[in-house]
Protein backbone atom coordinates (compact mmCIF):
# COMPACT_ATOMS: atom_id res chain seq x y z
CA UNK A 1 0.00 0.00 0.00
CA UNK A 2 1.56 3.09 -1.28
CA UNK A 3 0.93 6.44 1.05
CA UNK A 4 2.05 9.35 -0.69
CA UNK A 5 2.66 13.11 1.62
CA UNK A 6 3.45 16.08 -0.60
CA UNK A 7 5.90 18.37 0.73
CA UNK A 8 5.83 22.08 -0.70
CA UNK A 9 7.80 24.39 0.44
CA UNK A 10 6.75 26.14 3.71
CA UNK A 11 4.75 23.04 4.60
CA UNK A 12 4.14 22.56 8.85
CA UNK A 13 6.62 19.45 9.52
CA UNK A 14 4.43 17.93 12.52
CA UNK A 15 0.83 17.85 9.97
CA UNK A 16 3.36 15.25 7.97
CA UNK A 17 4.73 13.30 10.51
CA UNK A 18 1.87 12.99 12.66
CA UNK A 19 0.25 10.77 9.89
CA UNK A 20 3.58 9.37 8.62
CA UNK A 21 4.12 7.99 12.29
CA UNK A 22 1.26 6.32 12.60
CA UNK A 23 0.52 5.12 9.00
CA UNK A 24 4.05 3.63 8.24
CA UNK A 25 3.22 1.19 10.61
CA UNK A 26 0.30 -0.38 9.08
CA UNK A 27 0.87 -3.89 7.25
CA UNK A 28 2.37 -3.67 4.00
CA UNK A 29 2.72 0.04 4.26
CA UNK A 30 5.43 2.57 2.10
CA UNK A 31 5.18 5.74 2.88
CA UNK A 32 6.84 8.11 0.18
CA UNK A 33 7.54 11.77 0.61
CA UNK A 34 7.13 13.48 -2.86
CA UNK A 35 7.79 16.70 -4.02
CA UNK A 36 8.31 19.26 -7.15
CA UNK A 37 12.08 17.65 -7.13
CA UNK A 38 13.29 15.62 -4.83
CA UNK A 39 15.91 16.68 -2.04
CA UNK A 40 15.03 18.44 0.93
CA UNK A 41 11.99 20.82 1.24
CA UNK A 42 11.99 23.43 4.12
CA UNK A 43 9.29 23.91 6.95
CA UNK A 44 7.54 26.93 7.58
CA UNK A 45 9.87 27.77 10.20
CA UNK A 46 13.03 27.26 8.03
CA UNK A 47 14.71 25.47 11.12
CA UNK A 48 14.00 22.18 9.31
CA UNK A 49 13.85 20.18 6.31
CA UNK A 50 12.67 16.78 5.08
CA UNK A 51 13.64 14.92 2.43
CA UNK A 52 11.31 14.29 -0.55
CA UNK A 53 12.00 10.87 -2.01
CA UNK A 54 9.93 10.94 -5.48
CA UNK A 55 9.03 13.24 -7.75
CA UNK A 56 5.35 14.29 -8.28
CA UNK A 57 5.78 12.73 -11.94
CA UNK A 58 6.72 9.51 -10.05
CA UNK A 59 3.81 9.27 -7.93
CA UNK A 60 0.40 9.76 -9.85
CA UNK A 61 -1.46 6.99 -8.03
CA UNK A 62 -0.81 6.25 -4.46
CA UNK A 63 -3.67 3.99 -2.81
CA UNK A 64 -3.34 7.02 0.34
CA UNK A 65 -2.84 10.89 -0.51
CA UNK A 66 -2.43 12.77 2.89
CA UNK A 67 -1.84 16.11 1.89
CA UNK A 68 0.31 18.37 4.88
CA UNK A 69 -1.02 21.96 5.48
CA UNK A 70 1.52 25.40 6.30
CA UNK A 71 1.51 28.05 4.82
CA UNK A 72 3.03 26.50 1.72
CA UNK A 73 -0.36 25.81 0.72
CA UNK A 74 -1.41 29.15 -0.02
CA UNK A 75 0.63 29.78 -3.61
CA UNK A 76 -0.47 26.20 -4.47
CA UNK A 77 -4.43 26.96 -4.11
CA UNK A 78 -3.83 28.61 -8.20
CA UNK A 79 -1.22 26.00 -9.39
CA UNK A 80 -2.92 24.23 -11.40
CA UNK A 81 -0.38 21.06 -12.20
CA UNK A 82 -0.52 21.10 -8.43
CA UNK A 83 -4.29 20.88 -8.61
CA UNK A 84 -3.96 18.57 -11.61
CA UNK A 85 -2.15 16.39 -9.93
CA UNK A 86 -3.90 16.11 -6.64
CA UNK A 87 -7.31 15.36 -9.04
CA UNK A 88 -5.39 12.81 -11.08
CA UNK A 89 -3.95 11.64 -7.29
CA UNK A 90 -7.34 11.14 -5.91
CA UNK A 91 -8.87 9.62 -8.59
CA UNK A 92 -6.80 6.60 -7.72
CA UNK A 93 -6.49 6.31 -4.39
CA UNK A 94 -8.41 4.46 -2.00
CA UNK A 95 -8.30 7.09 0.84
CA UNK A 96 -7.58 10.74 -0.19
CA UNK A 97 -6.83 12.86 3.29
CA UNK A 98 -5.74 15.73 4.61
CA UNK A 99 -4.43 17.45 8.21
CA UNK A 100 -4.65 21.04 8.71
CA UNK A 101 -4.52 23.66 5.44
CA UNK A 102 -3.82 20.48 3.59
CA UNK A 103 -7.67 20.61 2.89
CA UNK A 104 -7.55 23.67 1.26
CA UNK A 105 -5.67 22.34 -1.85
CA UNK A 106 -8.23 19.35 -1.64
CA UNK A 107 -11.22 22.03 -2.02
CA UNK A 108 -9.53 24.31 -4.49
CA UNK A 109 -8.68 20.71 -6.78
CA UNK A 110 -12.80 20.75 -6.59
CA UNK A 111 -12.91 17.62 -4.14
CA UNK A 112 -14.64 18.94 -1.38
CA UNK A 113 -17.65 20.91 -3.21
CA UNK A 114 -20.58 21.09 -1.14
CA UNK A 115 -19.00 18.13 1.03
CA UNK A 116 -18.29 18.62 5.36
CA UNK A 117 -14.71 19.30 6.18
CA UNK A 118 -12.42 20.67 8.49
CA UNK A 119 -9.04 22.44 8.57
CA UNK A 120 -7.38 24.92 11.07
CA UNK A 121 -9.33 26.72 13.20
CA UNK A 122 -7.96 29.99 11.91
CA UNK A 123 -8.78 29.05 8.12
CA UNK A 124 -12.17 27.94 8.31
CA UNK A 125 -12.92 31.14 6.52
CA UNK A 126 -10.74 29.78 3.68
CA UNK A 127 -12.16 26.83 3.16
CA UNK A 128 -15.77 27.54 3.43
CA UNK A 129 -14.71 30.36 0.14
CA UNK A 130 -13.30 27.44 -1.32
CA UNK A 131 -16.64 25.68 -1.89
CA UNK A 132 -16.56 23.18 1.47
CA UNK A 133 -18.45 23.36 4.49
CA UNK A 134 -16.64 23.75 7.60
CA UNK A 135 -17.36 21.45 10.44
CA UNK A 136 -16.15 22.34 13.57
CA UNK A 137 -14.61 18.88 14.38
CA UNK A 138 -10.91 17.20 14.42
CA UNK A 139 -11.65 14.34 11.81
CA UNK A 140 -14.24 14.45 9.06
CA UNK A 141 -14.96 11.91 7.15
CA UNK A 142 -16.96 11.79 3.60
CA UNK A 143 -16.90 8.59 1.93
CA UNK A 144 -13.00 8.04 1.08
CA UNK A 145 -11.89 11.69 1.97
CA UNK A 146 -11.04 12.30 5.57
CA UNK A 147 -9.87 15.91 6.67
CA UNK A 148 -8.25 16.29 9.98
CA UNK A 149 -8.59 19.99 12.25
CA UNK A 150 -5.15 21.61 12.65
CA UNK A 151 -1.26 20.42 12.98
CA UNK A 152 -1.93 18.14 15.68
CA UNK A 153 -4.82 16.64 14.80
CA UNK A 154 -3.42 14.65 12.01
CA UNK A 155 -2.43 12.02 14.52
CA UNK A 156 -5.97 11.69 15.56
CA UNK A 157 -7.16 11.77 11.73
CA UNK A 158 -4.59 8.75 11.26
CA UNK A 159 -4.96 6.56 13.96
CA UNK A 160 -8.95 6.78 12.24
CA UNK A 161 -7.82 5.86 9.15
CA UNK A 162 -5.46 3.02 10.13
CA UNK A 163 -8.84 1.40 11.94
CA UNK A 164 -10.62 2.19 8.77
CA UNK A 165 -7.37 0.03 6.81
CA UNK A 166 -6.46 -2.43 8.93
CA UNK A 167 -9.18 -2.46 11.22
CA UNK A 168 -9.20 -1.60 15.02
CA UNK A 169 -6.82 -3.57 16.59
CA UNK A 170 -3.78 -2.29 14.57
CA UNK A 171 -4.75 0.73 14.92
CA UNK A 172 -4.63 0.36 18.81
CA UNK A 173 -1.15 -1.42 18.75
CA UNK A 174 -0.20 1.61 16.85
CA UNK A 175 -1.51 4.13 19.48
CA UNK A 176 0.30 2.19 22.54
CA UNK A 177 3.18 1.73 20.64
CA UNK A 178 3.33 5.62 20.41
CA UNK A 179 2.50 5.95 23.76
CA UNK A 180 -0.43 8.47 22.25
CA UNK A 181 -2.16 8.41 25.60
CA UNK A 182 -2.22 12.19 25.52
CA UNK A 183 -1.75 14.63 28.52
CA UNK A 184 -1.63 18.38 27.68
CA UNK A 185 -0.37 20.35 30.53
CA UNK A 186 -2.93 22.95 29.20
CA UNK A 187 -6.16 22.57 28.11
CA UNK A 188 -6.34 25.66 25.40
CA UNK A 189 -6.23 23.64 22.34
CA UNK A 190 -9.27 25.12 20.54
CA UNK A 191 -10.49 28.76 20.57
CA UNK A 192 -13.21 27.51 22.24
CA UNK A 193 -11.35 26.18 25.53
CA UNK A 194 -8.14 29.20 25.71
CA UNK A 195 -8.41 31.96 27.97
CA UNK A 196 -9.19 35.21 26.64
CA UNK A 197 -5.06 35.98 27.46
CA UNK A 198 -4.30 33.59 24.81
CA UNK A 199 -6.28 33.65 22.48
CA UNK A 200 -5.06 37.48 22.11
CA UNK A 201 -1.78 36.62 21.50
CA UNK A 202 -2.27 33.49 19.58
CA UNK A 203 -1.38 35.08 16.44
CA UNK A 204 2.48 35.77 17.67
CA UNK A 205 2.27 31.85 18.40
CA UNK A 206 1.96 31.49 14.41
CA UNK A 207 5.22 33.44 13.28
CA UNK A 208 5.00 31.96 9.51
CA UNK A 209 2.70 29.38 9.82
CA UNK A 210 -0.95 28.40 9.15
CA UNK B 1 17.92 31.11 22.70
CA UNK B 2 19.80 27.93 20.42
CA UNK B 3 17.48 24.39 20.89
CA UNK B 4 19.49 21.40 19.77
CA UNK B 5 18.02 18.46 19.10
CA UNK B 6 20.15 15.53 17.61
CA UNK B 7 19.61 13.38 15.08
CA UNK B 8 21.39 9.53 14.64
CA UNK B 9 20.47 7.15 12.13
CA UNK B 10 17.29 5.47 13.06
CA UNK B 11 15.69 7.92 14.92
CA UNK B 12 12.23 8.15 15.41
CA UNK B 13 10.40 11.17 13.53
CA UNK B 14 7.88 11.91 16.37
CA UNK B 15 9.77 12.37 18.95
CA UNK B 16 12.49 14.70 17.41
CA UNK B 17 9.45 16.74 15.25
CA UNK B 18 6.53 17.30 18.25
CA UNK B 19 9.21 19.16 20.71
CA UNK B 20 10.59 20.83 17.71
CA UNK B 21 6.83 21.92 16.07
CA UNK B 22 6.03 23.45 20.15
CA UNK B 23 10.11 24.53 21.08
CA UNK B 24 10.46 26.42 17.50
CA UNK B 25 7.69 28.98 18.10
CA UNK B 26 8.89 30.21 21.64
CA UNK B 27 10.03 34.14 21.22
CA UNK B 28 13.24 34.08 19.92
CA UNK B 29 13.87 30.72 19.48
CA UNK B 30 16.22 28.78 17.10
CA UNK B 31 15.99 24.87 16.96
CA UNK B 32 18.78 23.52 15.11
CA UNK B 33 18.96 19.72 14.01
CA UNK B 34 22.42 18.19 14.63
CA UNK B 35 24.16 15.23 13.38
CA UNK B 36 27.91 13.66 13.42
CA UNK B 37 27.52 14.96 9.68
CA UNK B 38 25.71 17.44 8.07
CA UNK B 39 22.75 15.86 5.77
CA UNK B 40 20.18 13.62 5.86
CA UNK B 41 19.30 11.30 8.17
CA UNK B 42 17.30 8.35 8.01
CA UNK B 43 14.70 7.51 10.36
CA UNK B 44 13.85 3.87 11.88
CA UNK B 45 11.37 3.25 9.05
CA UNK B 46 13.71 4.35 6.29
CA UNK B 47 10.78 6.00 4.63
CA UNK B 48 11.72 9.35 6.16
CA UNK B 49 15.23 11.21 6.57
CA UNK B 50 15.52 14.80 8.15
CA UNK B 51 18.44 17.11 7.49
CA UNK B 52 20.90 18.18 10.36
CA UNK B 53 22.23 21.55 9.54
CA UNK B 54 24.84 21.42 11.51
CA UNK B 55 27.24 19.04 12.91
CA UNK B 56 27.76 18.03 16.83
CA UNK B 57 31.22 19.72 16.80
CA UNK B 58 29.54 23.54 15.56
CA UNK B 59 26.80 22.89 18.44
CA UNK B 60 28.70 22.62 21.88
CA UNK B 61 26.66 24.45 24.66
CA UNK B 62 23.28 25.00 23.13
CA UNK B 63 20.72 26.64 25.78
CA UNK B 64 18.39 23.42 25.39
CA UNK B 65 19.51 19.84 24.53
CA UNK B 66 16.44 17.66 23.06
CA UNK B 67 17.15 14.16 22.24
CA UNK B 68 14.89 11.87 20.69
CA UNK B 69 14.84 8.49 20.90
CA UNK B 70 14.39 5.29 18.25
CA UNK B 71 16.30 2.25 17.79
CA UNK B 72 19.23 4.15 16.88
CA UNK B 73 19.77 5.24 20.06
CA UNK B 74 21.08 1.42 21.00
CA UNK B 75 24.33 1.35 19.24
CA UNK B 76 25.56 5.27 20.84
CA UNK B 77 24.99 4.22 24.33
CA UNK B 78 28.42 2.99 24.52
CA UNK B 79 29.07 5.66 22.10
CA UNK B 80 31.84 7.10 23.65
CA UNK B 81 32.25 10.67 21.53
CA UNK B 82 28.35 11.35 21.32
CA UNK B 83 28.22 10.51 25.29
CA UNK B 84 30.72 13.06 25.59
CA UNK B 85 28.89 15.15 23.96
CA UNK B 86 25.58 14.73 25.66
CA UNK B 87 27.66 15.83 28.68
CA UNK B 88 29.43 18.92 27.18
CA UNK B 89 25.78 20.14 25.26
CA UNK B 90 24.25 19.22 29.38
CA UNK B 91 27.40 21.66 31.20
CA UNK B 92 26.40 24.21 29.25
CA UNK B 93 22.33 24.18 28.64
CA UNK B 94 19.70 25.52 30.84
CA UNK B 95 17.53 22.74 30.10
CA UNK B 96 18.71 18.94 29.03
CA UNK B 97 16.00 16.88 27.82
CA UNK B 98 14.73 13.90 25.89
CA UNK B 99 11.61 12.04 24.30
CA UNK B 100 11.44 8.05 24.17
CA UNK B 101 14.77 6.13 24.34
CA UNK B 102 16.53 9.52 24.05
CA UNK B 103 16.45 9.56 27.82
CA UNK B 104 18.67 6.66 27.84
CA UNK B 105 21.49 8.22 26.28
CA UNK B 106 21.13 10.77 29.10
CA UNK B 107 21.57 7.90 31.82
CA UNK B 108 24.20 6.06 29.57
CA UNK B 109 25.85 9.86 29.78
CA UNK B 110 25.48 9.54 33.72
CA UNK B 111 23.07 12.42 33.78
CA UNK B 112 20.45 10.56 35.26
CA UNK B 113 22.27 8.49 38.40
CA UNK B 114 19.39 8.22 40.81
CA UNK B 115 17.45 10.47 39.51
CA UNK B 116 13.75 10.09 38.34
CA UNK B 117 13.08 9.87 34.34
CA UNK B 118 10.79 8.15 32.06
CA UNK B 119 11.60 6.93 28.89
CA UNK B 120 8.77 4.29 26.03
CA UNK B 121 7.04 2.24 27.97
CA UNK B 122 8.82 -1.00 26.41
CA UNK B 123 12.32 0.29 27.36
CA UNK B 124 11.80 0.74 31.64
CA UNK B 125 14.07 -2.20 32.17
CA UNK B 126 16.76 -0.56 29.98
CA UNK B 127 16.27 2.85 31.50
CA UNK B 128 16.54 1.33 35.09
CA UNK B 129 19.94 -0.83 34.11
CA UNK B 130 21.41 2.42 33.39
CA UNK B 131 20.87 3.93 36.56
CA UNK B 132 18.33 6.21 36.62
CA UNK B 133 14.41 5.59 38.84
CA UNK B 134 11.88 4.89 35.94
CA UNK B 135 8.44 6.52 36.73
CA UNK B 136 5.60 5.97 34.96
CA UNK B 137 4.83 9.62 34.04
CA UNK B 138 4.27 11.13 30.81
CA UNK B 139 6.78 13.89 31.86
CA UNK B 140 9.19 13.99 34.70
CA UNK B 141 10.97 16.73 35.66
CA UNK B 142 14.34 16.47 37.91
CA UNK B 143 15.47 20.37 38.09
CA UNK B 144 16.53 21.37 34.72
CA UNK B 145 16.62 17.74 33.25
CA UNK B 146 12.90 16.92 31.55
CA UNK B 147 12.55 13.24 30.46
CA UNK B 148 9.07 12.64 28.44
CA UNK B 149 7.53 9.01 27.53
CA UNK B 150 7.81 7.36 23.96
CA UNK B 151 6.92 9.10 20.90
CA UNK B 152 3.88 11.50 21.22
CA UNK B 153 4.99 12.33 24.77
CA UNK B 154 7.30 14.51 23.40
CA UNK B 155 4.90 17.41 22.58
CA UNK B 156 3.66 17.42 25.93
CA UNK B 157 7.17 17.33 27.74
CA UNK B 158 7.74 20.48 25.39
CA UNK B 159 4.63 22.00 25.98
CA UNK B 160 5.54 21.53 29.73
CA UNK B 161 9.36 22.79 29.08
CA UNK B 162 7.70 26.04 27.39
CA UNK B 163 5.35 26.87 30.00
CA UNK B 164 9.24 26.78 32.56
CA UNK B 165 11.05 28.90 29.46
CA UNK B 166 8.33 31.39 28.56
CA UNK B 167 5.21 31.07 30.70
CA UNK B 168 2.31 29.99 30.71
CA UNK B 169 0.27 32.22 28.30
CA UNK B 170 3.09 31.68 25.34
CA UNK B 171 3.30 27.77 25.52
CA UNK B 172 -0.69 28.02 25.86
CA UNK B 173 -0.69 29.72 22.64
CA UNK B 174 1.17 27.49 21.29
CA UNK B 175 -0.83 24.72 22.04
CA UNK B 176 -4.14 26.69 20.69
CA UNK B 177 -1.95 27.40 17.55
CA UNK B 178 -0.80 23.35 16.91
CA UNK B 179 -4.42 22.89 17.69
CA UNK B 180 -3.57 20.43 20.09
CA UNK B 181 -6.72 19.12 21.86
CA UNK B 182 -6.85 15.60 21.23
CA UNK B 183 -9.31 13.29 20.47
CA UNK B 184 -8.00 10.26 19.77
CA UNK B 185 -10.37 7.95 18.40
CA UNK B 186 -9.31 4.74 20.93
CA UNK B 187 -8.27 4.72 24.48
CA UNK B 188 -5.29 2.56 24.42
CA UNK B 189 -2.08 4.62 24.38
CA UNK B 190 -0.72 2.93 27.41
CA UNK B 191 -0.15 -0.55 28.76
CA UNK B 192 -2.69 -0.03 31.57
CA UNK B 193 -5.58 0.85 28.99
CA UNK B 194 -4.99 -1.38 25.82
CA UNK B 195 -6.83 -4.38 26.10
CA UNK B 196 -5.28 -8.26 25.90
CA UNK B 197 -5.73 -7.94 22.45
CA UNK B 198 -4.33 -5.22 21.33
CA UNK B 199 -1.28 -5.62 23.95
CA UNK B 200 -0.54 -8.89 21.94
CA UNK B 201 0.25 -7.54 18.68
CA UNK B 202 1.86 -4.56 20.25
CA UNK B 203 5.28 -5.89 18.43
CA UNK B 204 4.09 -6.16 15.58
CA UNK B 205 3.48 -2.50 15.20
CA UNK B 206 6.98 -1.64 16.13
CA UNK B 207 8.75 -2.53 12.93
CA UNK B 208 11.94 -1.74 13.87
CA UNK B 209 11.20 0.80 15.96
CA UNK B 210 11.73 1.70 20.02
Amino acid sequence: MQIAIPLYERFTALDAVGPYEVLSRLPGAEVIFVAAQRGPVRTDTKMLAMTADATFDEVRAPDVLMLPGGFGTRPLLTDEAMLDWVRGAHEASEWTTSVCTGSLLLAAAGLLDGLEATTHWAAAGELEALGARYVERRVVEQGRIVTGAGVSAGIDMALTLAARIAGDDIAQAIQLYMEYDPQPPFDSGSPAKAPESVLAIAPSAARGRG
